[in-house]
């Protein structure tokens, strides 16, 4: 209890809800941390993909920002209205199913939980490789220090929104100011330097069509957008008013990531910038402005950590969404409930727990599932978009044609690169997200229907009239005269006036010795002795029980044994086993409760 | 239930146990497999120690044996002695506990349980390695081919004592024929070939001193008498008279052992065989004196049996040593049971289980466990013999002298023998040994410690008047309004006239709704609504019970709670989380007693 107040601190009333909300400053660096992250290898995955058809094609970096900028800019705008709409949190899962039904609520929602997965993995991995990159002594320890990453991310998660909110704006407020220095910088250096031709390539050049290499770099670039639909799930950590705080985040958020991205590309382009197996195109351009310096060593240090606190916006929404989910009985409900912190605290661990898995699966080499993540954040896109004009049409009224229009515009982009990134990262790995989207479907159906089927069994709509039980039977099992069996037979006696004590006769010598001591220590209650040919205690037992049940067709028979509570866990393995046993056989006996009566053993 | 029944059959009366118990002709079967099968690497193991000395050392060989046979007579007749004096069952444990005290007794029994694990694993893998080396595809399955034998042989000796002896019977009869026929065919065929010179030994001879050569060719050697001891640990085994029957099966495993030792040592020594790492000394025995055909395959078939069966013996002994370390307190009681057939089902179990972690651990490649075993078995025999000796002395009367004479040379001359084996073996593993066996008897105290404060924490000794409890208050935490908590009140009624139900309030409107639908079905129990400004359930629910408590002194109190029973057991994820929470708060609080209401849940 204390090391657990000691991690993430004392409780909050839930009367303070309110207090722990986010400013828009704050829930910039908190939810925008994994879109603008993308800033940081974004130009250079257009770059890897676009020299594979040689220099000539290098000179589509800049238009390919701009279209995916403009991407940028649809898909903000059409979250923007989402939000206005749904002024309550308006994730692509909810706009989805009030719009277009369950199951394309339930794939937009398990695809961004996998995502929400795959984020933490990917962010921490590329951001603790920064680190062992620039010190190698660390890279046998990989593993540990992403583990350790979690950890320090999930207990600052834990200590509570508006907490782990002051804590991560520093270096996301860094990283912006940095890469808007180094695009400043850029610019004002670019009077003096006038663009160079690009050298000659060494390699061989593809054989493949140079459209098709420009949708790849185009797919790969998209990645700049993972991140970008994070506010719209998390509306509710807004101070109010919520919806117009968390558009304006969204809106600015859009903005900086729309400088952002176009400014590194122009300025890789101008200054002939060529992907590095072993220097991020980032780290090149700053070298090539500010040369290696404080500021350079700034921005590597800004862009790494930016790079981890990508995992803090999943750490934001996975934990939401899943209680929206479970509070629509797709999800396990202890998804549902707010911790002593006012964070879900169960969504927060779960999603630690899942990521470190991960992280142990793959060893940390976490390079395979880069490609997996874009696919299902466009398939949420895709199908929010797609809720979002069904919305439009049935809302009808003022402003629904302009907003179906800009909503399908977006339906329809982010369709298109779903089908591009499906098509040219399918054998990359996409095949797994698009066996993990449908098999989490499947989960949250089979949840669905068990609470469903519960809650019809537990309905009170038919019962009328409850009738008292008849007779009230209790038995007392015992196998020895001892303090433990005396405390069950007192509390039994307190049940009812019927109380029976069963011995199971597994040696004669030792049942005529019980009998003798019975008389003194019975209060009053009788003691049936059980044969057991097969030495069995348990079913002579149940045997008896049930011919009790049968006696007594209106009544209840409680069983009461003996419980041995332990001070050390490891006297557990020495006691018990046989009270356990029978409580397991009788758990499913109607009409039969067992109960434990405690006995504190000390020392 | 049914898997259980065809794979172990169906249960003994308690009155057969007489008619499971072993004839001498099973009995040598069962309990000398692992003695004998010595005698398939015995002879090896002093020639490998031996050829580092040069040719001259090998005409050592016979000598050597020849001590090992005194030493099988001395240890057999001191334990034949041992079974005499104690008729109930004679092992090292019981003798050494009995006339040295608790810890050389403990000492004695540990080393015992941690050799038969080692016996178990390590002749399993011997046997599968004698199958793999003839059929080399089946090499890469080693693991899995030593854990079905392990299965297998742990599945026969749960059938029972009897049906494992006639199962066991026959390979081990196989080997003892083909090994004397091998022994009659080599003296016979002797007669046309008169023996010859060593060979020039290839590569370099030890500057070792011969005397520490010889040593250490006979500490080799002293595997032969691992298994010795088992016939003493299992008397009650065997039919009435047990001691009579029990002493003349030793007798004869001790003849046949000695003679099948020095019979393949003098014919090795006669044929001149050379010890080989790619042929076993008993196989070019067979082959010189038989040629490859039927007879030869014959035994090397049955030695490889034989190999695996050493194993059985520990199966027998194991589970028997650990039942009556756990009649007096030392481990765990379900160690005492005898199962559906009579055997010690959870020992034969545990056993299995042991076996099987270290063949994991080790991969199969147990030559590292080899010389770990001999420091066990002869640590026994020491303490066994001191008992003795210490035995007579106590007893005096009639053959006291004589009786210590036997067990006193016995004991000095394992004791030397242990010396030896420590400090040959210390640097080859030995020394893993020397750290179990001590943390095994600090196990077996512990356990011991807690079994005896556990008894007299539950003594009667000074219980004089036992009051009934003056109130009994039933508090039925409920979370809404459905059938689950209907079946709880409706139980509680049974319970006590005193019953109250408690609802947590997290949400003032959810409250509200459940106070109006409570009174239709409440059966006259009142509500209480406690208030929980932390979002807890269980603070609130916990101080007001102990209100109830204190306001009750010398009264009870129940928590009724519903548990749903669900259908399958993933949907235990979906359930009871609180409910158990809730119990497992309460179980450490004196005076309340918490029941669950089962609710059985369909689909």
């Amino acid at each position: 209890m204390s090391i657990k107040s000691f991690l993430i601190g004392s409780p909050i009333e839930t009367v303070h809800e309110k207090h722990e909300r986010l400013s828009k400053v704050m829930g910039l660096a908190v939810f925008s941390s994994d879109a603008l992250s993308s800033v940081a290898y974004g130009t250079e995955e257009i770059l890897f993909a676009l020299v594979l058809g040689g220099a000539a094609l290098l000179n589509d970096l800049v238009p390919i920002a701009v279209a995916i900028v403009i991407l940028v800019a649809i898909v903000a705008t059409s979250y923007y209205q989402t939000i206005r709409e749904y002024p309550s949190g308006g994730g692509a899962y909810v706009v989805a199913k009030d719009n277009l039904g369950d199951y394309p609520g339930l794939i937009a929602g398990s695809a961004l939980l996998i995502d929400y997965v795959l984020t933490v993995t990917v962010s921490v991995a590329a951001g603790i490789a920064a680190i062992t990159s620039a010190f190698p002594v660390l890279l046998s320890h990989t593993v540990l220090l992403c583990l350790l990453s979690i950890l320090v991310i999930t207990i600052i998660n834990l200590r509570g929104v508006r907490e782990s909110g002051k804590i991560f704006s520093f270096p996301v407020y860094l990283f912006i100011g940095s890469i808007l220095l180094l695009i400043g910088a850029s610019f004002l250096k670019s009077f003096s330097a006038p663009p160079v031709q690009y050298q000659e390539l060494k390699g061989t050049v593809s054989n493949v069509l140079p459209i098709f290499i420009i949708l790849r770099a185009f797919a790969s670039g998209c990645s700049t957008l993972t991140g970008i639909e994070a506010v719209s799930n998390g509306v509710r950590a807004f101070k109010p008013p919520e919806a117009r705080n968390a558009g304006i985040t969204l809106v600015w958020m859009a903005l900086i990531l729309g400088i952002m991205t176009l400014g590194i590309a122009y300025f890789a382009h101008y200054y002939r910038i060529l992907p590095n197996e072993n220097e991020t195109v980032l780290s090149q351009l700053a070298r090539t402005v500010f040369s290696k310096g404080v500021i350079y060593y700034t921005i590597q240090f800004a862009t790494s950590l930016v790079l981890i606190l990508a995992a803090n916006t999943s750490y934001q929404d996975f934990p939401r969404l899943s209680s929206i989910m479970a509070g629509d009985r797709y999800l396990p409900r202890q998804l549902m409930n707010r911790g002593d912190k006012l964070v879900f605290s169960n969504g927060i661990l779960i999603l630690g727990f899942l990521s470190a898995l991960l992280i142990m699966l793959f060893r940390g080499e976490t390079h395979l599932l880069i490609p997996l993540y874009a696919v299902g954040v466009f398939t949420a896109f895709t199908l929010s978009q797609a809720g979002m004009v069904r919305h439009w049409i049935k809302r009808g009224g003022k402003g629904w044609l302009r907003g179906s229009v800009i909503n399908g515009a977006g339906m329809v982009t982010t369709a298109v690169v779903l089908l591009i990134i499906a098509a040219e990262k399918f054998s990359h790995g996409a095949w797994i997200v698009l066996i993990a989207i449908p098999c989490l479907v499947l989960v949250t159906r089979k949840v669905h229907n068990h609470y469903l089927s519960v809650a019809q069994q537990l309905s009170m709509e038919c019962i009328t009239d409850i009738k008292e039980f008849g007779h009230h039977s209790v038995i007392v099992p015992v196998s020895g005269m001892q303090q433990a069996v005396l405390g069950a037979i007192k509390y039994s006696k307190a049940l009812s006036d019927d109380v029976v004590a069963v011995y199971v006769c597994l040696d004669t010598v030792e049942t005529e010795k019980m009998k003798g001591k019975w008389d003194k220590f019975c209060m009053g209650v009788p003691l049936v002795i059980l044969e057991s040919p097969y030495r069995s205690v348990v079913e002579p037992l149940i045997d008896y029980i049930d011919e009790i049940r049968n006696r007594y067709k209106d009544g209840v028979v409680t069983v009461v044994l003996p419980e041995f509570v332990p001070s050390k866990w490891w006297h557990h393995l020495l006691h018990n086993q046989t009270a356990l046993f029978i409580k397991g056989v009788l758990l499913f006996k109607k009409g039969v409760v067992s109960t434990s009566v405690p006995f504190h053993l000390r020392g």
